[in-house]
C-alpha cells in the first residue's frame, strides 16, 4: 500500500483545463494529485539564428517553479542570475520531447514558445508538463491555422510522458514527492500513441537496477501512458489533432471553383 | 463611459482566495478583474546580515510575471539573468508597504519572504499584489502565532493598495491594461485602514498634473481602498488582525495559576 | 533648530557650475551643501529598438555613486557585476523626469544619455541629479540645436526636484544625510516651472502620514522649488529654454530669399 | 558498412593512458578513436554545505570543450559567462553515474571534484568521459586510501558507458560524429560490471523507436560494455577496486599485536 | 613641436588636491594637464580570506572612468555588468604598485582600498591615478598611525608613475590622448624615489623598438618622475613619509615614565 | 645551482609539436619543461564591429587552464561566470604580441582565433603560450594562403617569449614554479627574430630593481630567445614565413600568359 493508499500501477487523478489564462494561444493548467502545472504555447514569428533562411520552425521551451511550490522555498532564479541544472534539463526534455512530435517544416519559420512554470509541485513536475503542454501546442497550432491554413497539419501523433520508479524495491507508477525522494531508481518515460518511445530517461542513483526491473517499468508506464492518452483525447474532443487531413492548395481551390462555375 | 463598461469611480470586481496553494505559511489568489496574481509568505529563521543580533526581523518582497501572463510573451528574467527595472521598482514598493505595517521587533529575528507571481496582467498588478500580500501576510503570521505565541501581536495595521490616474483628462480608479498604457497621469496609493498614507507614487510622464487633479485622484483612491479595507476584513473572518490583544507573559501566567491554587 | 543650524523651510546653498568637464555636449556640477553630482548629457545618433522608424527620440538616465562619496565604502556596482535596486529606481526617476519637460518628437531619432555620478553624497542625491541634470540638458539641446537647428525646439518646461521628509514629527526641506537616515516620512517631489507635479514619490516606511503631513510637506517642497528655478534661469541666462520660439522652416526660408531677392 | 569501415556491432579503438598530467591524484587521457578527453579526480578536505556534519562525501562533474576541439570552433563558456544546456547536462550525468559506485558514507567528508576536459571531439564525448574518469577516480581513491587507510574500501563496482543509436534504420554501437548528426535515436548507457544499469538516456527526437529496437541497442550496448569493463580492469592491474578488502581497525591492530607479543 | 606646443621632454602641468572629498580617509584630485582622476583610500578592518591569520594587511586597487570623461561616452561598466579588460589591467598594475612600496606586515590586518575614478581622460590615466593615489595613501595612513600608532611606519619609498611613447619615431613624454592614439611605441614606468623600477610595460604593437629606443625612453621616464616626487613631497609638506621614525613600544614607554618618575 | 640543476642562463628543454588536434587550421602542443599548452590558431569569416567594412582583419586570443592543470584546483572560469583578472591580462598580452607581427591588412576582413589551453602549469605559462601560438599561427596562414593565395604574405616577423626574473638575487632565465613563486622581480619579454622588442613587462612587486639588474635580464632574455627563434624556424621547415615573397597579381598572371602564348 502506497502513502496516499493508491496501488502500485495506479496514477492520481488527472485534470487537465484548456484556456486557463485569456492572452496564450493556448493555454492549459494540468494536474497530476496536487502537482499543478500551468503550461502555454505562444507563436514567435522568428527563429533561432541557425534556422534563419531554411523555412523550417522550431519549439523550445521554458520551466520555472514558483519559490513556494515547493515544501521549502526555492529561492528565484531571476534572482540569482542563473538557472540551476535541473531546470536546464527538465526544459530541454520537454522541448525534444514536443518537437519530435510536430512536422517543423510544415510550420513554417515561426518559433513556438512552451512554458511551463510550477504552480504546486508534488513530484512528475516535469511528466506532467510534457503531457499538458502537448494539449497547449495543440490549441496553439489550431488557433494558428485557422489563420493560416497549413498545407500540411503540423502535429504528427500525441505525446506524454509519465514517471515510474523502485520504492522499496517495488515498482510503480507517478511518484509522489514522498516516494521520490525515497526511490532507488527513478524513470521518466515519453511515449507516442502509437506506443513508440520518445525519451527514456532512467537512473540508478542510489543502485543499480536489472533488466527484469527495467522491462517491468517500461511495462508500468505504457500502461498509465495509454489512460492518459484517453484523456488527452477526450479533453481535446473535436479539436483533436488530424493528422493526413486533406488541405486543398490554392490551384486545387481554383480548379474546384472553375469546375463549380 | 470607460472602456468596459465602468463608472469613473468603480473599481473591477475584486476576489481574494486565502489558502490557494498546500505549502506556504500564507498563499493567497488575489484578483482584480482579469488581473491575477498569487501571493505567498514563507517564513525563514534567519535575517540578512544588516540584522544579525540585533533581534529584528525583516520582510522582503519578490515579484515575478509568468512570461505569458502578458499579451505579448515577456522574456524570462531567470532566462536573461537579471531582472529588469520594473521588477526591482515593484517589489521594493511591496516590501515597504509590508513592512509599514509590522512591527519588526515583535516578529524576532525571522525573515518573512514574500513571493508575488502574476499569473494574468490586465493593469494594477503591483496594487493588487499589495492587497492580497497582506492577506497571505496575517495568514502566515497567525500560524507561527499558533506555534510561537508572539509576546505582542506584529501587526499593527490593515495595509492595502490601488492605482489611479488621469486618461482622457479624467482622473478615474482602478485603470485596466488599456485604460493604463493611454493614461497621462498614473498613481498608486497605499494605505492603512486609518486612511494614512504609507506611499504615494505618482507619475505625470505624459504631462505635468495640477493640484487639483492630486485631490481628485487622492480621494478616489480612499473610497477605492475604504472598500478594499472591507473586503479584507470579511475575507479574513475570524483571522483578522488583534492588534492590542493582551498576552499573557510567562509570569503572569505562573501568578495567574498560582492565585487559582 | 536642525542639526546644521538651518530653519525646517531653509534649504542647503545650492551651486550649479556649468560646462564642467570639456568633452560631453552638456556638463554640469550640481552642489546642495556637501551633495556634489556631476551631471553630464551626451547625443547618440541612434535609439532604442522600440523606437526604431518613428521618428522619436529618447532620454535615458544612468546613474552612479563613487565607492568613497558616502560614509562608509559602498562597493563598486561594476565589481559586483549588477545594479542594486536604490540605483535602478534612482536612475528610473531621474529618466521620467527629464523625458517628462522634452518633446520627444522633437528631437529625431536621438538618444540622450544623462549620467548623474556622485562625488560626495549627503542626502538628496537623486533630487539633486534632476535639478543639475536638467542644466547640463539644455545645454546639450542648445548645442546641437545650433547644429541642426530644430523645427520645434525640444524643451517644453524647466524641471527640478527637492526632498522633503518628516523628521522629529516636523516636516522640513532639503534633508541632508543625518536627518534622512531618522525621517519617519520621506517624499521626493519634481515640479515645472508652472508649479504643476512631474513625479510625487512619498513613503512613510517608519509610520503613516496624514493628509495634513501630506499637504505642508508639499508647500515645502513647492517654496523650495520656486527659489531653484530662479537660480537654474539666471545660471542659464542667455542660454535659458526657448519654448515657442519660432524657427523658419527650409520653405519659408526659401520663400523669403526669394521675396528679398 | 559505416562510414569508417567498421561493423554495426565493432566499437572504435579505446586507449586510456593513466597519469597523463603530473597533479591530479588521478588523471586520465581516454580515447575512443578519434574522441579525446583528459580526465582527472581532484580530493578537496570539504563538502557541499547540504551535508556538512553527515560524515559523508561527494562526487561532482565538471565538463568542457576546448574551443577548437570540435569542427567549427565553439565559443569558450567562460567567455560568454554562462554554461549551456547541453553542458550542464553532460557534467550532471557523469556525476550521478560516478556516485553510484562509490560509498559516500566510506569516503567521508570530502569532494572528490571530477574533470572531463575534450581535447578533440569526434562523437561520444560524454559516455568516453564516464569511462575515464572511473579511472581517474580509482586512481585517485588509492592515493588517498595509501594515506588514510579507509575502514571500507569506496568503490563498489567498475562502471562505463557507451552510446549506442539508430542510423539509417540500422542500430550500432559507439557512433562517431558523422554518424550521430544523422542518427534518428540516440542512446546512451551506463552500466556497472555486474551488468546492471546505472543510467539509460535514449531519446528519439528524429523519428519514435520501438521496443524492438529498444532491446537490440541495449544488447549492443551491453556486449560492448563488457568489453570495456575487460580493458578497464587491464589498465588499473594490481590496481583493480578492492571492494569487501579486509581493513583491520586500530582495536583488531592492537589486539593482533598483543597476541603477537 | 608637439601637438599642444610642449618640448619632447616636457610633462604637462601636474596638480595634486589633497582632501578632495570629505569622507574617505585619503581623497586627491590629480590632474596631469586636462587628465583628472579622483584618488582615494579607505581603510577596511579585514582581509581577502588568503591573508585571514597571517597578521599581514593588502591594498588592492578598483578604477572606473565616469562614461563621459572621454570623447564618446563610454558604456557604464555597472551597466554591462562586467569590467572590460583594459580597467581589469589597469586596477592590477595600480595595486601592484601601491603594495611594493608598503610594509604590509607594519598594517596588520587591515585592507586599503585604493579607488581611482577617471572624471576627465586625456592620455596617461593609469599613471596620473598611481602618483595620486599614493598621496591619498599616505593621507590615510596618517591618519590611522595618529590613532594606532604603528610599530613600524608603514611606508617605505615614494612612488609614481609616468608614461612615454614612441610618436613619429620621436620618443616623448606625459602623452596626451592625440598622441597616444598614433603612437607607435608605448610604455608606463613606475618608479621609487630611489630611482629603482617598480614596473616597466613596454608595447610596441603598431612597430617592434630597438634596444637604442628603449633607453633613451627610460631616460625621459627617470627625468620626468623626479620632477613628480619633488611635487608629491611638496604637496604633502610635513606629512611626507616617515621611513626609519623611531616609535617606543609601550615598554620604553613605561620605562622612560619610570625613569622620570 | 637552480631548483632543478640548470644553469641560472639555461631554458627548460621546449618541444613544439605541430598538427597536435585534427580540427583547428593551426594546431601546436608546446612545452617548456613541464608546462604543457595547447595553442590552436582559427579563422572566422568576419572581423569585430569596429573593423566592418575597413577591409582590415584581426587576432584576438582566448587563454584558459584545466583547472587541474595547477597543483591545487583552480575553480573553472566558466562556473565563476567570469575571467579572472590574471587570465584577461595574458589573453590581452598574447593577443597584442601576435598582433604585432602580422599585416592585418593583408588578411583581409577575417579574425584570428588563437586559443591557449593550458595542459600542465609549472611556470612561464603565458611566454609558452605566444611561442607555441606563433607557429599555429603560420600553419593557419599558409593553410588559407593556399586558398586564396594572399596578395602580402601576412606575417612580417618571428615571434616569441621568454620569462626572465630574480631569485634570491640572482638573475635567471625561464622560471619554472618554485622559482616563480619566490622570485622578487619577474620580466616577461617578447621579441621579434630581428631582435627588437614587442613588448616588455617588468614587475618588482617584492623589491624594487635597478638599471643594471634590468640590463642582465634583458641579455638573458635576448639569448634565450634567439635560441627560441631557431627552434622554431626548425620545427616549421619549409613551412617557414614567406615574408617579402612575391605573388603575382590577377593582372601580372594574365600579361604573362598573353606573353606566353
Amino acid at each position: 500500500m502506497r502513502v496516499d493508499g493508491r496501488e502500485y500501477n495506479q496514477m492520481r487523478e488527472i485534470k487537465i483545463t484548456r484556456n486557463y489564462t485569456k492572452y496564450a494561444e493556448g493555454s492549459v493548467l494540468v494536474e497530476f494529485g496536487d502537482t499543478k502545472v500551468i503550461c502555454t504555447a505562444s507563436f514567435e514569428d522568428k527563429v533561432p539564428p541557425f534556422l534563419k533562411g531554411t523555412g523550417e520552425g522550431w519549439i523550445t521551451c521554458e520551466y520555472g517553479m514558483l519559490p513556494r511550490s515547493t515544501q521549502t522555498r526555492k529561492p528565484r532564479e531571476s534572482s540569482k542570475g542563473k538557472l540551476d541544472g535541473r531546470t536546464v534539463e527538465i526544459q530541454r526534455l520537454i522541448g525534444r520531447a514536443l518537437r519530435s512530435v510536430v512536422d517543423l517544416k510544415a510550420i513554417g519559420e515561426r518559433t513556438i514558445w512552451i512554458d511551463c512554470d510550477v504552480i504546486q509541485a508534488d513530484g512528475g513536475t516535469r511528466t506532467a508538463s510534457i503531457t499538458g503542454a502537448f494539449i497547449a501546442l495543440v490549441d496553439a497550432v489550431n488557433k494558428l491555422d485557422k489563420e493560416v491554413n497549413f498545407e500540411v497539419y503540423p502535429i504528427k501523433n500525441y505525446v506524454a510522458a509519465i514517471s515510474v520508479g523502485i520504492v522499496d524495491d517495488i515498482p510503480m507508477i507517478d511518484l509522489c514527492y514522498l516516494e521520490d525522494s525515497s526511490a532507488k531508481v527513478d524513470m521518466n518515460v515519453v511515449m507516442t500513441d502509437k506506443n513508440e518511445y520518445i525519451e527514456i530517461q532512467g537512473t540508478g542513483e542510489d543502485r543499480p537496477f536489472s533488466k527484469e526491473e527495467l522491462t517491468k517499468l517500461l511495462e508500468l508506464a505504457e500502461a498509465g501512458l495509454n489512460e492518459i492518452f484517453m484523456l488527452q483525447k477526450k479533453v481535446l474532443g473535436e479539436d483533436g489533432i488530424r493528422v493526413g487531413e486533406r488541405r486543398e492548395t490554392e490551384d486545387e481551390v481554383n480548379s474546384s471553383e472553375q469546375q463549380q462555375s
